[in-house]
């Protein structure tokens, strides 16, 4: 990092592309199969899965990180650029990541898909409308909500308890005025008042459902069991009551099929579904990652948040569903990142600071721990920063031999692929070094203060779990319905082990509060919240959007 | 019509299409400015302008009603065989059509872009997500009103009336129950109670400017001027003041790309925008309808509801900004519906009735000599259906011939293009035999009085306009404004020449009640509303949503 790098969007419209077209042919995706979103975006058929179904699979490997952190740790640019770096050395990679949203791109975060050179394009495309994945989420999430008020206003035949709609309309833009509406007044012929609110498309259960589908007749089944409201006896309405989830499902006949893009370097890169990491499981789609699978000898994919929250939901929901087994696990962590959780704040991380790092590495070292619980070989990429002096470098690999952890540095965001062969090397000898015995944390037939239990002491690293009263009563309820039978899906704080944002490092002896407990039925998980969960995102003073245009040539100014 | 048609989602999904890049090819677009989404869609560069700019434009046809009926017209199925037709006979014809809103479909509509043998092909895509325009028009429109919010949360420095927010939210979907919402509500992070509406994306002033800009620099500076709120003072806050309007031009890269698809008999057909006709102007973008006069000898084009209402904004409003000069006009008709002018109740327009017929007929008659005001040649077309009798038939030819207006019967319905042969001969030898001296109604420096008298008295038929007080203080308002030297929208009823929806045929003596008068100083109109105007439909008892389906191979099921 010692060359200077211009900004990402000022490298990503520098790039070289390949037409798409060109790419998927080197790739052994046939025409046919391929669905053009002009020159350089594509939408590959789900019949290629037949196809290729002969083919042995590459291995899945996960890119997870330590609790994030102000400091930045880099886990997409980290994925891009081992991607990047794969190939560089004669492997085929494959990519798989989730696809951003677009209402956060207009307000602090601007857009996003890696970093310097290590980035996914077209950027501007992935940022702004892609393939229309998003208002296709959009659009099905509210007709499920239009159709649910259409109910009662027409007569409330399966008698809706107005009081328990628990669906909510989305919208995919940062729009704080409208997390609590109340709708339906005006005159009868606007519909019964009721309160509602809206959330970001990205919170919607149709998203968790895109993400966890593995063929379209699944996603349509998986939309008809959600749950949107409970009835005056109690049971709950679904999705396929109303009739609807066939029409939803219809919206989806494009958004199902994985899109292909590229990275600066031409890897392919699947960018599909992308689900909340908190109230959701975080990950791109089964069938993006699949596909990868299917298309190269490494598929790198991510999961959103820390190792304990990212990792631990890919590995107990996503791989469960989707019949998946991760040959390894890439940690990412920063120096700048660990000193954080040794306790240096973040106007001093530009200062030598050894003790810090040296207590800070508690959180990485947890994490480690945590994916060696699932039975996965796992590796340390270290993201270097142009601040890391060469004694704090020298401690992070002690730390790590002592740990009996490889690790590797890495400079993608600086120099591409080039900067990340050392850690694509040692993966690959990780891979053929050490077996997978992958294994999830828990049994689904466990009850739901089991599981929970489970993910606090033995991933957390709490002594357990306190549910609230509320939560009992929302326990008593799903176990009654039949419906606790399913992974959990935590939502915590991102920023430390515990569900207190401010311990950091590897917090000990915490107990884990549970203040709610709710189906996603459709998704196939039961969320537990254990604070208050923001599915709608506000606008900051100064908007990201009031700094973004479009000139006379159609080229895009200010979307970092 | 004797012979046996299917469904029309049965005749489209046998349809013989090109794929989009040979037609494309065909029709003089280079691969460089075509845009492919999926196999036989397209979007076409605005680059195309420039190489084409010293090409001769073609012919400018609009296709325009009688005052619409229950008993169906065919305006889109018209269009679309006429064009078909023109082909058929040697003539390079290309046609520019509004795009459906998605909303409507899972309502009472169900799909449609033209009928029998007369369609715009892949139906499906066309009625479902298309190219993705109508997620970006209600994106831009939505983060407009997120960016109003909070710029009031944030201290609102503009200060702006919350009471005076005129800048309403949109969805693509038909939802009653957000007519009339409260937002705002919860705590103080949530921002400042107010009440708001959400309308339907295509009743947003984002889809009549994206109809009305020229380029994509035009667009973004219509954006900034619209109006979105007054401040204290009662002066106009505009998207421009908010710093949004380079944004939200932004994303519009690829939706201000005109769509080409294809009809039955590989037609090019530009699909791009669909405004309401009603407060706005009903007609698709001027982009498209250049880039049809470009690629064509004749342009055929098409704008909602009856000649007074469509033909009138599409020759006072569209024709104005596009710097257009239309060649000639086609007024569609059908024998059931002039009898339903003519008085006959719809149950029984299986009979023939000379009378009613004879009665009706005014309204027809009305309607051509109100396209001969604008100075431009006319002719009627008549959609035939199989009651019509052959008594009825050479009534309604012997009526046009007294009104010296050719006409012909067309089966474009049951036979495509073969069946509207006639009509083009017609309409070509119309176009060659008579000159235009298209000129509009009125002066754009008229005051707002004068000019809607103009159109009520020399188009309506009526003899005068009565404006309401609250509407002759808007009036004022905008006087003071300097806003009222813009053309006139009149958002009037469909059904009637008055704004009496139950007045047919050819009413007279009648006045009409201006009661609300505001600007859409973005598009560049005044809007008269005449009455309530539905900016939201709802759902009916039994939503079309409900029979729609996708089968495991993808294939769409209930959608017409």
């Amino acid at each position: 990092m010692s060359v200077k790098v211009p900004s990402d969007i000022e490298i990503a419209q520098q790039a070289k592309m390949l037409p798409i077209a060109e790419l998927a042919k080197e790739w052994d995706i046939l025409e046919d199969e391929l669905e053009l979103y002009g020159k350089y975006k594509a939408k590959i058929s789900l019949d290629i899965f037949k196809r290729l179904q002969d083919k042995e699979d590459g291995k899945l490997i996960l890119v997870t990180a330590i609790n994030p952190t102000p400091a930045g740790e880099g886990k997409s640019t980290t994925s891009v650029g081992l991607g990047q770096a794969l190939n560089k050395i004669g492997k085929k990679a494959v990519i798989a990541l989730r696809e951003p949203s677009l209402g956060p791109v207009f307000g602090v975060k601007g857009g996003a898909a890696g970093g310097g050179y290590a980035q996914v394009v077209p950027m501007e495309d992935i940022n702004l409308h892609f393939t229309g994945d998003m208002h296709a989420i959009t659009t099905a999430n509210n007709l499920l909500s239009a159709a649910i008020d259409n109910h009662i206003h027409q007569g409330n035949q399966l008698r809706i308890d107005a009081r328990q709609i628990v669906w909510k309309r989305v919208l995919d833009m940062n729009d704080r005025s409208l997390r609590q509406v109340v709708v339906g007044l005006g005159p009868k012929g606007n519909g019964f008042v009721r309160e509602d609110g809206f959330m970001i498309t990205v919170a919607s259960e149709v998203m968790a459902v895109l993400c966890l589908a593995n063929d379209l007749m699944d996603l349509k089944e998986r939309f008809g069991k959600m749950i949107v409201a409970y009835n005056m006896d109690g049971d709950p309405v679904t999705a396929a009551d109303l009739g609807v989830h066939g029409a939803m499902a219809m919206l989806f006949k494009d958004a199902i099929k994985p899109n292909l893009v590229q990275t600066l370097e031409n890897t392919p890169a699947l960018i599909h579904g992308g689900p909340f990491a908190n109230i959701a499981h975080g990950c791109n789609s089964i069938m993006a990652t699949k596909l990868g699978l299917k298309l190269g000898e490494y598929l790198i994919t991510e999961a959103g948040f820390g190792a304990d929250l990212g990792a631990e939901k890919f590995l107990d929901i996503k791989c469960r569903y989707g019949g998946l087994k991760p040959d390894a696990v890439v940690v990412v962590a920063t120096i700048r990142a660990l000193k954080m959780h040794g306790g240096v704040d973040k106007k001093e991380l530009g200062e030598e600071n050894l003790e810090a790092l040296d207590r800070g590495f508690a959180n990485l070292e947890k994490q480690v721990e945590n994916v060696r619980k699932f039975g996965l070989p796992v590796m340390v990429a270290v993201n270097r920063f142009v601040t890391d002096t060469e004694a704090e470098i020298q401690l992070l690999i002690k730390k790590c031999e002592e740990a009996g952890v490889e690790v590797a540095l890495n400079e993608v965001w600086a120099k591409g692929g080039e900067g990340g062969i050392e850690m694509a090397q040692k993966l690959i000898s990780l891979v053929e070094r050490e077996e997978s015995n992958y294994k999830p944390l828990y049994d689904m037939e466990e009850s739901i203060p089991e599981k929970v239990n489970k993910i606090v002491t033995e991933i957390y690293g709490g002594k357990g779990v306190v549910f609230t009263a509320a939560a009992k009563k929302q326990i008593k309820k799903l176990e009654e319905l039949g419906l606790d039978k399913l992974p959990i899906c935590m939502a915590k704080t991102q920023y430390s082990l515990s569900d207190n944002p401010k311990l950091l490092g590897a917090p000990k002896d915490f107990e884990i509060t549970v203040r709610e407990v709710k189906v996603s039925a459709g998704a196939g998980f039961i969320v537990c919240l254990t604070g208050d969960v923001m599915t709608m995102p506000g606008l900051p003073k100064v908007p990201s959007a009031n700094r973004m245009d479009i000139d006379e040539r159609g080229q895009i100014i200010g979307l970092f």
